[in-house]
């Protein structure tokens, strides 16, 4: 039916969620699911595209002739840590759904925490009735936001829309109107005017272990909230978990929601599931939609048969 | 030293926010504060304006010469159903700080639901690592605002940027720029259309007891939320309580955020604490900053003074 070159997918995902979005994606094109056992033995050297979420090490081997490389997040480590990686294009997935959700997860425990959401719930429980004193309202607060790409941007917008007073930091000096931005040479002086930060970082050599006692004991302790709290959105591996976890039962840090951890999932073992202070969600923050995934997988393809650049390319020196 | 006659202030509210507040309020005009029992047998013919929360139901009487009176709230029911209440204006408290507290509690509360936060608690509490499949985005849900007030005006401007399809309903038609808005000849087709439905209704006649069983029934059903989610930041005397929890127990509602009650301090022996479909909140959404009710009283009376009119003046038909 067409005389182009399949799409190679090996998405690490919920298995219905893929069957599903393939069905009508890639009309033109042959496609070869990974995830489906008859693709196991599977010659794959005739592959122009690849599109993967932690993908099997052997894979780029085995497909020799790949154009481009896709990633299935917004993240790459999964990728740029493969054995015997191509030198080819890889393209972060950025997608408005991605982003959208991103930013209601981060919205949604900036309010939590403000507005004494562990409390309130804990009062509940109790049956008790009582207005917690000295309500700051968002602008009393400062959100610092680590990672200003696609998502960092998009959060930073709407934390501002709900009156948090909001600023940025990113590895390399970064614009964006009508906020405060820091870069690796003023990193200190962001942390010390942040009440809570939240981590949106890709994870790469620089950030890896980033989220540290160092660090956490950097961040302003004097502002509204009684002290900091520690959001992470981006990367496990951006945190020391045991460093993290002692700032959290020492009070270098008041809370912590967390979406991401150093190993996934988190194990029955680790005390951060029950640590009065901490909002565990399982990695949920913004999963990929992966219809979306793929209209942006074709879309991109369009652009290369128009004879127009890849979007969302990797910088493999910086990592993202 | 001062030739201007007193205000006096009857706030039924955390006793050191007023007292705090007080000391840098009206400097150039006497106070008596109602709440200090030496003003318990003061006379207050000479005060000039009050400004009151729940006040004493004698206040009114003994108060002859007030030229108006001052809500320290957004409601004003606890002031209609005074006795004995004169024919003077009645001014709403109305201010940003107010505003914006009250669309921090419903964003939070409409994201809460939106991404699962009761759910992922109690998986947190039994260390379930399990991501809930099928997660909408803001722009799957409407959000059904009851009320096009200043508060509810500002809520949905914010659950818009957040992603949301926001519609609206007031009694009488009004019109928001964006957004669909409903009347009482169209609740019906409001109702049919809403996910999550936020109540932010003054308490009037029209409005006691106007979140019961028959309109909570002819909310959507077939959103992606499973079932319709209902919370309320108006006033308590809006919801008929024992057929919302029969709702809530039933399924006809999935879940609820209720920050306020019939009665409050809610029960003990509510039902309402321990569903588990429910968040309780203490009356705490949008609590007035003192220091800004009495900025607010300060800017009108200066209007007076200046011969200009009132502004946020009471409809006493309508009741708001």
């Amino acid at each position: 039916m067409s005389d182009k070159r399949p799409v190679v997918i090996d998405l690490r995902f919920a298995r219905e969620s893929v069957v599903s979005a393939l069905r009508s994606a890639f009309p033109d094109r042959p496609v070869i699911d990974m995830g489906d056992p008859v693709s196991a033995d599977r010659d794959l050297s005739e592959a122009e595209f690849a599109v993967v979420w932690k993908p099997d090490p052997e894979l780029f081997r085995r497909a020799t002739g790949l154009k481009a490389i896709f990633s299935g997040g917004a993240g790459v480590d999964h990728i740029l840590s493969a054995y015997e990686l191509p030198d080819l294009p890889i393209i972060r997935f950025v997608d408005r759904s991605l982003t959208d959700r991103m930013s209601e997860w981060v919205v949604w425990q900036c309010l939590h925490h403000l507005r004494n959401g562990i409390a309130y719930a804990s009062q509940q429980r109790d049956r008790v009735w009582h207005e917690i004193a000295e309500q700051p309202e968002a602008r009393d607060v400062t959100v610092g936001v680590m990672g200003l790409g696609v998502l960092g941007t998009d959060a930073v917008r709407k934390l501002k829309v709900m009156g948090f007073d909001v600023i940025g930091w990113s590895r390399r000096a970064k614009s964006i109107e009508g906020i405060k931005t820091f870069d690796a040479a003023t990193l200190d002086a962001f942390l010390g005017q942040t009440d809570i930060l939240v981590g949106l970082l890709p994870l790469t050599g620089d950030t890896r272990g980033i989220y540290d006692r160092a660090l956490f004991s950097k961040l302003r302790r004097t502002g509204p909230l009684g002290g900091p709290i520690f959001l992470n959105a981006g990367r496990g591996g951006s945190q020391k978990e045991n460093e993290l976890t002692k700032c959290l039962a020492d009070g270098t840090l008041n809370a912590a929601s967390l979406d991401v951890f150093e190993k996934e999932p988190l194990p029955a073992d680790s005390p951060l599931w029950t640590m009065p202070n901490v909002i565990v969600t399982p990695h949920a923050a913004a999963a990929s939609d992966v219809r979306a995934l793929f209209r942006h997988v074709e879309a991109q393809i369009a652009r290369v048969e128009a004879g127009k650049a890849l979007e969302f390319v990797v910088d493999r020196t910086s990592g993202y």
